[in-house]
C-alpha cells in the first residue's frame, strides 16, 4: 500500500463535470489500496478573472490583499472536489492552507513553502480518507495568506510529496505528457516516455509549460518520482526521475522555445574592470533575473557594448534602473523584444561530441542569425529573431532525430 | 470619536466600481473621526453561482464542504475592498473568519456566532486602520468553516457591533430604507423614518427582505441602534431602535406579505387529547417550522380537521413525516401552495382598539376570504388566496393611512 500525491491543474477541474471525472480518477486510485492526497488548482479562468478584478481597482493592488483574493480560487475547487468524492461514497475532506497549516516564508505573491504539518492529515489518510489540499498557497508566520507564484500548485504538489514521504507525485494536466517540442507548432513532436529531472528542469525553465521549474527542482532534490499525464485520456504519461535510471539513446531529448525574453544592449560602456558588476548588481537587488550576457570584443580600447536578456515584463524596470545608475557611463541603451530563445536539452549531450557545432551549422543552413548563446551541461540556448522561431525548432527537431 | 459598524450587502459590492464607491463612503466616515469596521457580503450573484456549481455535483452536497465553498465569496469582497481602501491611501486590512477568529456553534450552513476575538482588531482600529470582516461565516470549535445562513452578513454586522461595543450599526443596501409596504408593488408605499426593533422584526420575519430577522433580534437584545440606508444615494435611511424612543402617531407602521407559505390540512383526524402533540412533535424534531395552526370545531364528535402553514420548501418533507407517523389516524391530507400571508405590523396596535376588526372588515369589503389568522402584540397575519395579494395590501395600506 503506497502513498500518492495527485495534482490536478486548472483545466482538469475547469467544470463540475471535469471535477466529477477527477473524483472518479481518485476513487480508482484509492480502490487499488493507495493512500491519496489530491492537490488542486483554481478552476481554469478563475485566477485570471480575480486578477482582472484587482486591476480594475488598482494596477498596483496591495500584495497582501491580492494573496487573500487569489487564494479563494483553490478553496472553491477543494470544496467542490471533496463534495464530489463524498457523493461517490468516499471519505474525503478539504484542508485549507490555515487548517493544515502550510507554512511559508518570503514575500507576498512570491512566497515558498517551508513546512507542512502532517499529523492530522496522516491520521485522516490512515482512516481511509482522501485529503484535498489547495495548491499555490500557504500562510506566513504572521498568519497572513501567502501565494507562491503562478503555477505554484506544482510546487505545492512536490512539497507535499516530499514532506508526506509519498511514493510518487502525479501531475494531471491537459496534455499527454512532456513532448520533444511544442506539439501545437511541431506536429511531428513526440511524447517523451522517460526524462531526467535535469532535462525536465531545463525544458520547463525554457518555456515548456508542462511543469513549474521550482517544483521539478524539489522533486530532484528529494528524488520524488514524478509522472506528467493527461486527466482526459488513459494514456501513459511522461515519467520523470533521476538520470541514472535512464538509458540514453539520443543526445538531445527535446527542443524548447520561449518568447518571454527581451534583449537589451548598452552601447559604448567604458571598458574597465568592475563595470559589469556595477551594471548587474542593482538589477539583481531589484529581483531582475538576467539570463544571457555577452560582452562584445571592443574595437575601441576604451568602449564596449554589453548585451543581456531579461524577461520582457522586466524591460522597463531594467531600463529605469540602468538610467538611474550613476556608477556607469554609456552612450545609449537599446532593446529588442522581437526575439525568441531556442534551446536544445538532453542529458546525453555531455557525452556526445559535436552537438554544439551541429546546432550552429543547422541554424546557419537556414540563414538564421544567432544573437546570443548560453550553454550548460545539458542544454544549449540561442537567441534569434522571433520571426525565425518555427523554422529553427523544426530544423533542430529533425537534425537531432526527434521527429 | 465613535465606533461604527458598516455593513455592505451583495449589490453594494456587486462590481469593482461599486466597491470603489463603498471605499469612498468608508473614507468619508473615517475622516469624521470614527473608527470603522466594515462587514461585507459576497458580490451579488456570486453565492448563487457557487450554489449552482455545488448542485451540479450533488443536490445533497456535503454541508461542511458547502460552507468551505460559499465562504470564499466574502473572502473575495474583503480583499477587493481592502485593496480599494489602500488605493485611497487608507490603512486597511481584511480579516478572515479564522484570522480573527469568529467562533460559531451549531450545524454547518446554519451556525450562529458565539464569540469574536477583539484584541487584534481593536489594536488595528486604534492605529487608525479600517478592518474589513467577511459576513455570513465563522469557524467551529473544530476549526471548520461554518456559515450562518443566507442573509447572515446582517447577523455578523450586529454581532460585531455588539461584541465591539459599537455606537451604531449601519446596513448599506440597494433600497433607501424600510418601507410601509413593498414599493415595487405599492407605488404609494412610503419610507419609514423611525421604527422599533419589534416592528422591524415582525416586518422582516414577514417577508420584508431589508434585514435578516435574527440580526434585528441581536440588535434589539443589546440595544444597538441600526440604520438601514442606500449605498447609492445620500438620503437618510430608516433608523431602528427601541420602542420607547419612538412617538407613535399611527397604529399600523407597515403592511408586509410573503408567498413562502403553504397551507396543509389533515382531514378527519381523531378528536382526542394529545392528537395535536402527536402531529407536531415529529415535525418539530425535523426542524420544520409550523407557523399558524387552526383546529376547526368538529361537527362530528370524534373527528376534526387540522390546518397549519409551513414554508413551501418544507411541504413534501412535512407530508412524508405525516404519512410515516403511526401515532395519528386521519382520512386525507391536502395542501394548498397558492396562498399568501398578509400582515399588518405596528407597535401602536396594542393601544389602538379595533385594528383587528378594521382589517377583517376591509378584507371582507374586497370579498377576500381569510383562510387562517394569527396574532401577536404588534402584528396580525392572515392567510388568503395568492391571487388576492395585491388587492389586500393596497386596501390595508390605504385604510391604515400609510399611502
Amino acid at each position: 500500500m503506497g502513498k500518492k500525491v495527485l495534482k490536478f491543474g486548472g483545466t482538469s477541474v475547469g467544470t463540475t463535470e471535469r471535477i466529477m471525472h477527477v473524483a472518479n480518477i481518485i476513487k480508482k486510485e484509492q480502490s487499488t489500496g493507495n493512500k491519496v492526497i489530491a492537490i488542486v488548482s483554481a478552476m481554469s479562468g478563475n485566477t485570471n478573472e480575480l486578477i482582472k478584478l484587482s486591476k480594475e481597482i488598482s494596477e498596483e493592488f496591495n500584495k497582501r490583499e491580492l494573496d487573500v483574493l487569489l487564494s479563494s480560487g483553490e478553496q472553491v475547487t477543494c470544496a467542490l472536489l471533496a463534495g464530489a468524492l463524498i457523493k461517490l461514497n468516499l471519505k474525503a475532506k478539504s484542508w485549507l492552507n490555515w487548517q493544515i497549516p502550510i507554512l511559508t516564508d518570503g514575500e507576498h505573491t512570491n512566497a515558498r513553502i517551508i513546512n507542512i504539518h502532517i499529523e492530522k492529515i496522516n491520521k485522516f489518510l490512515d482512516e481511509g480518507g482522501v485529503a484535498i489540499i489547495p495548491g499555490f498557497q500557504g500562510i506566513s508566520k504572521n498568519a497572513d495568506i501567502t501565494t507562491i507564484g503562478r503555477g505554484g500548485s506544482d510546487a505545492t504538489a512536490t512539497a507535499v510529496a516530499k514532506i508526506f514521504n509519498a511514493d510518487t507525485c502525479e501531475i494531471y494536466t491537459d496534455v499527454d505528457g512532456v513532448f520533444s517540442s511544442d506539439p501545437n507548432k511541431i506536429p511531428v513532436a513526440k511524447k517523451i516516455d522517460k526524462i531526467s529531472y535535469d532535462e525536465m528542469l531545463e525544458l520547463s525553465s525554457l518555456g515548456a509549460k508542462v511543469m513549474q521549474p521550482s517544483a521539478v527542482q524539489t522533486a530532484m532534490m528529494y528524488d520524488i518520482p514524478l509522472e506528467v499525464r493527461s486527466t482526459f485520456t488513459d494514456r501513459i504519461g511522461t515519467k520523470i526521475f533521476s538520470q541514472e535510471n535512464i538509458d540514453y539513446t539520443k543526445s538531445v531529448t527535446g527542443v524548447a522555445y520561449s518568447k518571454d525574453d527581451s534583449k537589451i544592449t548598452i552601447i559604448g560602456v567604458e571598458d574597465r574592470p568592475g563595470v559589469a558588476a556595477n551594471i548587474f548588481e542593482p538589477l539583481s537587488k531589484s529581483q531582475i533575473n538576467v539570463d544571457m550576457v555577452i560582452q562584445n570584443i571592443s574595437s575601441n580600447q576604451k568602449k564596449t557594448d554589453i548585451t543581456f536578456t531579461v524577461k520582457r515584463s522586466d524591460v522597463s524596470k531594467t531600463k529605469q534602473i540602468l538610467k538611474d545608475n550613476t556608477k556607469i557611463k554609456y552612450r545609449e541603451i537599446i532593446h529588442n523584444d522581437k526575439v525568441a530563445k531556442i534551446s536544445i536539452v538532453g542529458a546525453g549531450m555531455v557525452s556526445t561530441p559535436g552537438v554544439t557545432y551541429r546546432m550552429f551549422r543547422a541554424l546557419s543552413d537556414e540563414s538564421i542569425n544567432i544573437l546570443a548563446i548560453s550553454t550548460s551541461e545539458i542544454k544549449l540556448s540561442v537567441i534569434i529573431d522571433e520571426d525565425n522561431t518555427l523554422k529553427a525548432i523544426k530544423k533542430l527537431h529533425t537534425i537531432f532525430d526527434l521527429d
